[in-house]
């Protein structure tokens, strides 16, 4: 599935370039801003393939993620001042991220014979850990705990991607459907400032 | 052993609740304080299972831990205005968690065939990194290293376990010993509050 | 090659007396103080071990780095009065644990056939991310993401290395100059100050 692998490339680039932005509000330094654009890309992978045993972890032994993540931090830090106006592209990007990356955290799931329950914390960790390590890097309460639906759709996402697998539907369609779900929802919920009220008490 | 897993269940229960607690107080959303709740809960042991090379690590293969933390997380969800009333219980189990948790821990570390100092720290890990981690999620230094003797009781008992391991006693004898012990020490040092003074320089 | 480990060693009590003062002018209770001396000297080479698969981690294998830490705990414990005073000493260490643990990583990378470009990033994660532990469980932004050359000495290091790998040397020799490279650099920076100016936007 190359277009698969074409969209991982460009959810990879796109989180890098939103970590890389994260860390130059921060005011950190080129390396600093670099580690902090790797970690956002692969952080989430990179945790999953801990914890399920896949090692060497991904990044390891594919080196188009590295320079993935070396375009994405170049772009970011020469396109710096003017990010704003590309902030939009950045966004769909960064969604198509979302997306494809809670699909490779389901399929890595399945084939390492784990429970749908857990393929679908594992898809959810995929999309949304390289986040949180960046913005505990930061030194931030990570802010998908905070605003935002942003996990809650890839555990949405990966109940549709299991209840279609019931239907028996090819591995292509399955893929395409759960990927738009994704997609789309995140674009309504930005649209419409969705997002879940903290728990007073 | 029975008795053993259901301890380790109610341990498991109580720091998913004590995860949820801590969440709850720093306003996160109800995701992010089910995250908090799950890190709690198996942080610890997750942490053990990826260092030691036992993966997929342990939630991953037995889906009652999930069911467990689902659980501890509605029960602090529903009753947080109560929780106050419950917190002496909410303590008592805890208290048991970290008596399981340690057991736990040195037991893992035995099979690996690793040296008793290394079971010690592993089994110190299995029962405080759990908080650890839900402090630096929460973006608080970790309150294990600031107040309340907490750690020092697992080394404590991870030493007595391996002191009454030379003696040749029964296994269920050693594991119900060790884990009285620690939560005796573990009641007693909140009960005249105990802690270690922090190093002036 | 003993003298290696034997640099080893130091390296590791170095970082170990380092995390011990960090700990300390955050007022850390004893066990917070030791917890992160550990932390900040086997963190790195922690997550080479389990990013790579060679588990169980390498302190676990071997009880020297437990005894080394300890050490340098005790040390930084007894003289943190004095330390002031040591400062020289105690920096000439840490660097000498910067060279010594770039190479190891070095090393670990190249025995589990990764590419070079991957190779250094373990070396530089092996010798920097001890430090970027030591800071978050601090709850500080890294250190080494601010201020001072210091992660990238590992890479150029590094680069050194593979440079030199091509013309055939002998690996004592090729060790033996990367590591004089590697600490050179970082007086040198240290001396006149070096550092990279943050990205401003």
């Amino acid at each position: 599935m190359q277009v698969f692998y074409l969209l991982d490339i460009i959810g990879t680039m796109a989180f890098a370039m939103s970590g890389a932005l994260t860390a130059m509000d921060k005011k950190l330094d080129p390396f600093g801003v670099f580690i902090i654009a790797f970690v956002t890309a692969v952080g989430g992978g990179t945790l999953r393939d801990t914890l399920i045993g896949r090692t060497p972890v991904g990044w390891m032994l594919d080196l188009n993620y590295v320079y993935c993540i070396c375009t994405g931090f170049l772009l970011a830090v020469v396109f710096r001042k003017r990010l704003d106006a590309l902030r939009k592209s950045l966004f769909l990007f960064d969604t198509i991220g979302l997306g494809v990356f809670t699909l490779i955290g389901l399929e890595k799931g399945i084939n390492t014979g784990l429970h749908p329950i857990i393929c679908i914390a594992i898809g959810t960790m995929t999309a949304c850990f390289g986040g949180v390590i960046r913005d505990i890097l930061c030194n931030e309460i990570p802010v998908i705990f905070r605003r935002q639906i942003y996990a809650t759709i890839c555990i949405f996402g990966g109940i549709v991607f299991f209840t279609l697998r019931q239907l028996r539907l090819e591995d292509d369609i399955l893929y395409l459907v759960t990927s738009v779900v994704i997609i789309a929802i995140r674009l309504l919920a930005v649209k419409y400032r969705w997002s879940l009220a903290p728990l007073e008490k």
